[in-house]
């Protein structure tokens, strides 16, 4: 989407033709900086910093960083070494080993020096194919905003979303924001209501940041008045993204989802989570048996931000000594979601809802994933 | 409570007989700083910048103002003045109001000269009324955590509270607080999730500092994480103070309790609120009906903290020119809340539920207020 006017992906190939090109999502919205990754290790430590984040662009990410990895041997051991590499810096993103087995695949069978050229087209193919995928899902959650915008005539709908499923978290359009993006393109009247989302803050700093450039009227609030918002009736629809989705609909996704779900659900308000099939883990049905990291307890302690000097620096907020948990992630149970939005259509959330749209996925289990998307 | 081993109120009469001591809450938990407040301005100031905060100390400062301000001058304009000037600076906090109205009614009938002893006279027993209520808040509700410690022998009681309605927002012992301190010194092994509290951070710098003192065990989460939590079974009780609840239970708090609330109700998680009689509006049904104060949007726009040169400073993390939104309370029903722990015991959330334990002023309206806590 744009930035100062200026279309943008969030990850491309510079214009060497080999190195991988990323906005640096840590330095957001105080600054605009675009990175060059030039080895496995920098695609590593740019997924575990959570200098791109987000799960379809963690997975581009990684599979040009088995390019990056394979460009300076095609061997089994270097493939093997930065499968493990780029495996370890996320434990929930289910696209993330989606990814790196979609790349093993086809490089396998190829002679090593073959190897690297190989991984390239798989990465840029995943990568073209995320942007396909969103913008199928922005054109079937654009029905349901129609169908809002119909409802209340003279005003604009009014979304709340939570962490970042914008085009900062996919490789363009967004997931959760293709609706929106479209909506605004098309001349429909949005408003959204962007969740500040703690400890990292990926609402106040990468949402809000990406909705006013292209902008999209928005409202940033913290997490903790959503419920108040829906209860006076300010809010039409919840909309959010996923990190892994059941078979059976449960969705796993940042941590604060499941409390916007039980204030939706408490005061009538349409709660849709936009799932690229990628997304979804064939393998489980209970959400309960998502592995929900923790993460540093750092996070929680300190914030990031622009001091009035100018300088973006990390203040302390929580007494020196204090104990902190950090878990990232949360799961918002099947019968509170209104429904799935893929990129084949809007799915109830429920195993029956996901077989009438991906039977042949349905009972594969995990092998199935390595297909999604294709 | 103890700060560095040594017992604290959050209010009281400074050395010289006059001025008034207060704790900077502000400047916690980085710094802690006893200030002297001089002049009803200073008390204004210090409400409306919560330097003092939480309805109960509220009260109690305001009572001191009027005091402050007669001291200067015993006048009918004066006292016209200073009321006006400390009810302007929180329309949420029905205690501050009942502070000003109770001191009002002893001072105006009496001599312009002997007005300033006897304001000092009611706010001093406006303070120890406090102490008074929440130890016996504490001794209620010290029943119910030892239901809980005996239905989970071996491991600690799990509390999870939201905002601080500790010490430091009372005069003594906290509301929310009281039953929690009251088991630790007795031997009963608790331990509070403390929620972060956005925007002003309140658990992160309040709660977590206060109960740190005095060594209870604690864990700060960001506000999003309390849902997970009870999800995972790690929550016996949430425990909370209440800024103003109706006559029927509904409870007025801290912006995200209702989403505790929900999270409560959803996973069978008992859910009370610590609440003295002096903050039920006696003239208010419907939860519906209790005004939402908007605060400035830089509460959210910034974040105070300690940078690592030891400076406190506040750090923007929203996009500059952001619009933000910051209303400061929601409303929790009652059909959410298990109980309200009340200085005369554990009330349901109800109208029944209260009237059965303060039947002289259900359907007494407003002017009923005047008499609560006396």
């Amino acid at each position: 989407m744009k930035v100062n006017g200026v279309p943008h992906r969030s990850i491309s190939l510079d214009d060497d033709g080999w190195s991988v090109r990323i906005v640096d999502q840590t330095a957001l919205p105080h600054a605009f900086d675009l990175l060059r990754l030039t080895d496995v290790e920098e695609a590593a430590r740019a997924i575990a910093d959570m200098q791109v984040r987000g799960a379809p662009l963690v997975g581009a990410t990684a599979a040009y960083g088995l390019a990056l990895a394979l460009r300076v041997s095609g061997s089994d051991a270097a493939l093997d070494r930065a499968g493990k590499l780029l495996a370890g810096t996320r434990p929930t993103a289910v696209n993330l080993r989606w990814a790196l087995e979609r790349v093993r695949e086809v490089v396998e069978p190829l002679a090593p020096a073959d190897r690297a050229e190989a991984a390239y087209r798989v990465a840029a193919g995943i990568a073209d194919a995320d942007v396909d995928r969103n913008r199928r899902i922005g054109e079937h959650g654009l029905r349901l905003l129609r169908d809002l915008a119909a409802r209340h005539p003279g005003r604009p709908v009014e979304i709340l979303t939570h962490c970042n499923a914008g085009w900062l978290a996919t490789v363009d359009w967004g997931t959760a924001t293709a609706p929106i993006y479209m909506a605004h393109d098309g001349g429909l009247a949005v408003h959204v209501w962007v969740d500040e989302t703690r400890p990292r803050n990926q609402g106040a700093g990468l949402t809000a940041w990406e909705l006013g450039q292209h902008g999209v009227p928005y409202t940033v609030v913290v997490d903790n008045a959503g419920g108040h918002l829906m209860q006076r009736g300010r809010v039409d629809l919840c909309l959010v993204g996923t990190d892994r989705t059941t078979a059976a609909g449960d969705v796993g996704n940042k941590i604060g989802t499941y409390l916007k779900a039980l204030a939706a659900w408490d005061n009538g308000v349409p709660f849709y989570v936009a799932v690229p099939s990628s997304s979804i883990d064939w393998a489980l049905d209970d959400g309960r048996d998502i592995p929900i990291e923790e993460r540093a307890a750092d996070e929680v302690e300190r914030v990031t931000g622009r001091a009035e000097d100018g300088r973006v620096l990390r203040v302390r907020v929580v007494p020196p000594g204090s104990p902190v948990a950090n878990p990232a992630f949360d799961v918002t149970p099947a019968r509170l979601v209104s429904g799935l939005i893929t990129e084949r259509g809007i799915a109830e959330a429920s195993r029956e809802g996901l077989a009438g749209l991906f039977a042949e996925y349905v009972g594969a289990g995990r092998a199935a994933r390595g297909g999604v998307g294709s």
